[in-house]
Order: structure tokens, then sequence, then C-alpha cells
């Protein structure tokens, strides 16, 4: 029973994968249900298992696997798998393993400075972690390398194809098109009036309204289940277990509503992955940016359309304070699509999100290229906030220091949330060329959407590189004109200007 | 940087608890929230984490380790740790690698096999993997060797320190003794009407008394959490994640009530494990039978005792349907007492309990003595069920098909069950002589019989072999007389004669 180079690969992937798998539901667990004494414990478990994971993806047998299947073999999924290996192999023997190490400290000790920083509002405590933590990325970047901009280097990690020079033809577009629309909105004669939506939404009916738009987006509870959480996510531990989490504020039913939506999107990819991927690396959605247009497709595209309140406001009423019997869908569709500028990112209006990426996406970027310091930033910050989006923090709490990403050392990322809304975009304007979106919504089936949508891209799973897939779901590369007509079209219906 | 040969060994060990608190999340979560479309890819990834123990547990460098630090260190917790890991390699490499594997095999699929049968009630579909695994058990029991008898190898697995020779000295009288009680309790002229417990109970209601039940026990919910689940169990992730689940039968409420303080009894025990055994494999019960002890303890000398309803009937009450308004305590207290053989184990009171056990382990030492055959069960089974208990199944399911635990190869185990009761009778007697158990219970704050628990037994998690522990506890080895006064007395008095 001797085993081929081949079956012994894809043994090592199995392994790998069923590590993480373990790894996925430890974490689930401890965001949802996970008793808290029990935390410290399951971090050092959660860390044996992480290491497993990298010894496999940097060991000498990976590598002899690699080295002896390339190019002997046919099966697409074999050599996308083992492309998919060797570039972790790469990218991970390139770091010398002290510094490794090293960074690994650091994050956990960064990401704990910067939750006592922010809850001090003390940017000054946080900041030379976060210059260790640039000083880290900015070596990394010169290990891995790249052609034109060091932050290509990193932008590699989250959207392969993307660069600088990619994102400096489209970013500078949308920011301006984005802050003129958002002038015009400001001066429109017709604004929503949000205080209609204010009432008391117990949590049970939130969870039962939540539940049921899941089903009817094609999400299986079977091979899936909904739990509350703070920080909501989905994840997907294989595609038969894809687990959505969401959060009730009995104040605000947007949070719940559109949360879960949001993450359902992100589930319905991840349920829909063809099973002959299972145990391999391409076994998930295949960018950040790809995988944010999915949930930002029914979140944006899909929930927050005048079609789906045609629909869904019956069933809402239902789950709804009284007042919502007399309140006119149309008060209610503008007052949920409310234009606003906050000085939070999660926060955001679908409109001036893009621009929160944009204020990070250029500090960050500056950063790695060495044109600004991180004792700049939260002055940085400030200005640009206020120069995209009209607000200006008056706390770095509120402003520099809102979001883990960095203390994480996550340079890199931020483009991929505003990149996943222009591909949702696109995506979009393709599916309504061969969908009757607004007929199929308003009907409430949206079995046809999530179909397509698992047909074109979610089936493909690691298969195709982000911008491979746009351009053969869409017939072209990426083209932020999608999104900025899709909200100029939508806010001037709404504003009336 | 390099680390000593204790630090390798203790790493090894953290690996493998790692493993084990992976695995027994994934254990956890199937049993209670996973969606049943992802339990087949978690069965093979659970396989892989398995196999990893295995694989650590018989390594070179696992016997390296051991052989140079033995009688090198004194600290006792790496002494004891060496011991055990010595015993798991060894027990383990004495069986062929070949012969584990189709052994591991085999015991899945008896285990289906198994489920088919027990619906269909069909012995013979089931009987050839029976035949196979106690053939494969008796190999094993050669492999490991004995002294005396072959199932005495068996027994180690569950009961170190117990043998066939002891079993003989103590099953016999109890069985008589239990038998002659049973006469007498058909007998006794004043016999409990359980019909008097009958009613609705709401699932909410149990799920709140079971919290504050669990709560005046001592258990730390903190530290651990309770859920609902078809077969209840108690499992422990790590001393500061010990879980329990119950399950809630809205006909009778007896179901989770008793079955909830079972399991907390467990999970009591591995809440309160020295946190200094954490990552070692001393983290956790001594013994089958030791941790059954802690269960039955506060199952049944507890929570059936008079003293704990004078205590909590108010607090049950409010949580049970108006009729118990006006039911007197005592017939309460009989009726949850009520004696009456069934032919389910699971179902079985505490007094005709260890009856079931006898039953089987006097079929599976013949078994594995080769004085009996598997065709000859069915037929043995029944004879000694309506001996011992005076009633006769009429089908293999409700007979000899009812539990899982030959389907998945463990001989030897039922006896833990039997022990479990009478360490536990004897750990009350001792108690009993330093606090006056009654009156602490009718207080309702368990405080001080849980610490007493576990200042002598819970904090020494495997330091201590079982019976090693109970003579230091109680000041003897196994005495069964305790458990046949303790029936005695308490039934004497419940039906009157």
């Amino acid at each position: 029973m001797t085993q081929t180079v081949k079956e012994k690969f894809l043994d090592l992937l199995k392994e790998q994968s069923s590590y993480e798998e373990a790894i996925g539901l430890m974490a689930w667990d401890m965001r949802t249900k996970a008793p808290k004494k029990g935390m410290d414990n399951r971090s050092e478990v959660l860390g044996v298992l992480s290491e497993k994971v990298h010894e496999i993806q940097t060991s000498d047998k990976m590598k002899s696997y690699i080295d002896e299947l390339k190019g002997q073999d046919e099966d697409p999924v074999l050599v996308k798998s083992l492309e998919e290996a060797e570039e972790t192999y790469n990218k991970t023997a390139k770091i010398p393993g002290k510094e490794y190490r090293e960074y690994v400290t650091l994050q956990s000790k960064a990401e704990s400075m910067w939750t006592e920083a922010k809850d001090k509002n003390d940017f000054e405590s946080f900041r030379p972690y976060l210059e260790e933590l640039v000083e880290f990325n900015k070596r990394f970047a010169d290990y891995w390398g790249y052609k034109e901009h060091r932050y290509d280097a990193l932008l590699h990690n989250y959207e392969p194809g993307i660069t600088v020079s990619k994102l400096e033809e489209v970013f500078p577009r949308v920011r301006k098109a984005l802050t003129e629309l958002l002038d015009q909105i400001k001066k429109a004669p017709k604004q929503p009036d949000p205080s209609v939506l204010e009432g008391h939404f117990p949590k049970a009916q939130q969870e039962k309204f939540s539940e049921e738009i899941l089903k009817r987006m094609g999400y299986d509870f079977e091979a899936g289940r909904l739990d509350e959480t703070v920080h909501p996510f989905a994840i997907g531990l294989n595609s038969n277990d894809v687990r959505v989490t969401t959060k009730y504020d009995e104040k605000d039913f947007r949070t719940a509503v559109f949360g879960t939506i949001h993450e359902g999107g992100h589930a319905l990819y991840e349920q829909n992955i063809d099973p002959k991927l299972t145990f391999t690396p391409l076994a998930t959605g295949t960018s950040m940016g790809i995988h944010e247009s999915q949930s930002l497709f029914w979140e944006n595209f899909i929930s927050r359309r005048e079609a789906f309140w045609q629909n869904h406001y019956e069933l809402f009423k239902r789950h709804a304070p009284e007042k919502f019997e007399s309140l006119p869908l149309d008060q209610f569709y503008r007052a949920i699509n409310e234009v606003k500028p906050s000085l939070i990112r999660i926060e955001a209006d679908e409109l001036t999100y893009c621009l929160h990426i944009m204020v990070r996406y250029e500090l960050e970027k500056a950063l790695i290229g060495e044109e600004i310091e991180v004792k700049d930033l939260p002055e940085l910050w400030n200005k640009k906030m206020e120069e995209y989006l009209g607000v200006k923090p008056e706390m770095d709490s509120e402003g520099v220091l809102q979001d883990i990403h960095w203390a994480g050392g996550d340079f890199g990322y931020f483009p991929s949330y505003a990149l996943g809304y222009m591909y949702a975009a696109q995506i979009e304007k393709t599916m309504s060329k061969e969908i009757d979106i607004n007929r199929v919504i308003e009907q409430g089936d949206f079995k046809q959407i999530q179909e397509w949508l698992t047909s074109r891209i979610h089936q493909y799973g690691k298969m195709k590189k982000p911008l491979e897939l746009l351009e053969e779901v869409t017939g072209e590369g990426l083209n932020p004109d999608y999104l900025v007509d899709y909200l100029t079209h939508k806010y001037k219906h709404i504003y009336q200007f």
C-alpha cells in the first residue's frame, strides 16, 4: 500500500485543512459560546495548531512534493493546489524563522496595547508598536519583492493582481465622484427622516426575521447556523458547515437586518464551493475583495433596494412594532438609505463607506512608501476625514485608533473593502443583463440570483484569481464607473436632485 | 535557546493536549450545535486529529524522552506524567500498527451496523462484527498481558487495579443483597405513586431550574455552559472550560433534573483539577469509576435524598405546573424514588441499576474468557435479566442490542458504573463523619460538600490511581457494604418494610 507522491501531497493538504477546520471552530466558539475563563488555555491551543499549519506550509516535505509534482499532472485541482501551496511556501520561506516568531509575538502584544490605547484615547502609548509593525511589514515586502511600489507586495496578500498603479487609476476617480455626490446630497431639498425608524425591536422577533431572510437568500440551515456575537462574522469550517453570526440592537433593527444579510452573502459563497475542492487550499473564497463583493452585493445591491422592501416590508412589519403599520414604504425606504457622513467606518452608509477606505489606503500606502511617519498619522487622518467626508474626529479613539487592522499588522487589507464594492456593482450590472433583478426580488425568490452567483463565482473557490474571475464574469477588468453610476442614479432618486 | 529534554517532553504533551482540546470541542459541537450536513467532513477531520494524538503517543521521540527522563527528576507532576505517557506508549506499541488500523476501521463499521441492527431488532446482522470485536479484544488482552484472567487486561484500561478476582469478591455479594432487597420492595405494602409526577413541564422552566441547581452545586458558569443534546454528557476541554449537556422531556422533569445533576457531578470534578496539571495527561479524572462516583454522588446521594427536596421543593414548584402546589413533599419524594425493574439500563432506578451492570459484566467476562460465544448472547442476556431483575426482553433491541459500548469495542468498561456507585457510597460514608450532610443540604449551600470533594479527590486529577485515592479518602479499599447499607436503609424507609 505505498502511496504515490500525489497521494502524499493531498494527504498533507488534508492534514492542513483539518487543523484549519479545528482552528475555525475554536475561533467561532470563542466569539459565540465559549466560557470566558477558558480563553487563556484556548489561545494557547490555537497557538499550537496555528504553528502546526505554519510547519506544514513551510516543511521540506511540502517543498519536495511541489517540486516533484509540478508539471507532472494535468488535473486542474492538483495544478491549482500546487500553485497555491507553492506561493504560500515561497512567501513564508522568505521570512527568516526568527523574524516570523518575533512578529507573531509583536502582533499579539500590539493588539492588546491597541485595545487599551483605544479605550484610553491614547495614541502615543500605541505608537511604538505601530512603528514596529510598519517596519516589519516594510521588511516583509522587501523579502517578497515587488515591481513598482513596496505596498504592492502587501496588497498581493489580500488581492492578488491589484497594485498601487491600478488603485491610482480608480480610487481618486471614485473619490471625486463620491464627494461631489455627497455635496449634492447635503444640499438636496428633500431629506429622509431616520426618526421614523425608531422603536423597540425585541431580539426574538429580529432573530425570526433574520432567519427568514437567510432562508430566502438560499442559505442552507442544514449546512450552517445563525448565532449572536459582538462583532458579526461568517465562517466556513467546510462547505457543509458555514456559520453566520449577527448582533441584535433592540433600538435599531438595521444592525441585525443588514448585518445578517451581509454575512449571509459571505456564507453563500462558502456554502456553494465545489465539493471537489474539499481538503485543498482552494476550498475558500478567492480573495478578500471578491468575498466582500458577495456580502456587499446582497447587503447593498439587494437588501437596500426598493424592490426588496416592496416584497419584504410586510414580512418586516410582522416582526416590528405597530407604528410601522402606518409608515408608508416610501418613507421607510428613504430612511434606511439616509446618507450621513460619520466618523466610524463600520457605521458608515453605503455611499460614504468607500471614502473611509480611501483615507486608510492613502495613509498606509504612504507609511509603507516612507512618505509619512507613524507619528504624523493622527493629524493626517483627521485632515483627510474632514476633506473627504466633512467630519473631523475630536479624539483618536474615534479616528485613527478605531480599527483593529493595523494593530494586527494587516497593511494592504483595507483596499479590499472598496474593491469588493466596485466588483459588486460590476457584477450587478452583468447580472441585470441576464436577469430582471427587480422582478425576481419583488417575487421574493432569490434562487435565480443565488444560482447565478454560484455558477459564475462561488463554485470555483480559489480555482480562479480575483481579476481573472472578474474578467470572465463581467467581460472586463476593474471598472469603477458601475459603482458611481449606481450610486448616482439611486441617490438622485432618493434625494430628488 | 536550546530546550532541555524536560521542556521538549512537556511541549510534546502540550501538543497532544491541544489536539485533545480541539477533538473535545469538535465532539461537543457535533452533539449539540453542528449542522448535520457538515458531519461527514467533520468525522474525517476528527480522524486526522485522533491519528495525530496516536502518532505522538507512540512516537520514537516520546519513547526517547521517557527513557531519558525517567528517574532524573523528582517533580511529582513530571514523574506521574512520565508514568502515564509510558503506560500509554507501552500499551499502544504492543499492538502491531496494521492490527490497530484494522481495528479502528472495524469499530466505525460495527457502530453503524449496530445502529441499524438495533433499529431493525436484528442481532444476527450485527453478530459477525461483534465476533470480530471480541477476537480483537482477546488478542489485545494477550498482547498487554495479565496475571489471572484475560479480562483483567481490559478492566485495566478503565479501572486500573481492578481485577476479576476483586470483582468476584464484591459483585455477587451486592447482587444477592440487591435482589433480596428488590423482593422485599416488591412485596412492600406501601408503594409510591409515580402518577403524581405527571404533568407538562415547559422546556424553558426546566432550563432555569437546571441552571439554578448547577449554580448551587458550585458549578462555575464562567468556566462552562449548559446545552441541550440527545444523549447527555459532560466534557472537560480544559479545567476552565467544562461543559454540561442535558435533555428536556416536557412530560417528565426527572430526565433533566437528575440528568443535569449527574453530569454536573462529572463537571465539578473536571473544573476543580489543579491548574498545574494543565497540558499534561494528568488533567482529567483518574478513572471511569472514580468519575462515575462523582456524578452518582451528586445524583443519588445528594439529589435523591429527602433533605435535598426539603430545601429545593419550593424552588422546583416555582418552575413546575400548579398541581405540585398541593402535592405533599413526602409523596413527591417517595415517587421520585420509585423502584421499578426496567429492561433499559439508562432508564433504571438507583437500586436496580447495578443489576443491569452485573448482567453485562458476567457476559463480557465469559466472552473474553471463552466460556461462551457471541451467538449465545441474546439468550443468556434474557435469562440473566429475568433472574436478576425479574423482567425479560421480548426483543433484542431492548435487550442485548441496547447499549453502544460493545459496538465500540469497549469491553471492560461496564463494571466502572457499578464500581463508581460503590465508591460513591463509601465516599459519602466518610464525608458524613466530617460533615452533617443533611444539614448542609437543607441549608441549600453545597459549598462545603464541593470543597470537601475538591480537596480530597478533584484537585488530584490523575496524580493518584483510583484505588490509591479511595484508600486515602476513605481509609479502606473497595467495600460494597456501604452501598448495600445505604440502599437498605433508604428503601426500608420509603417502602416501610
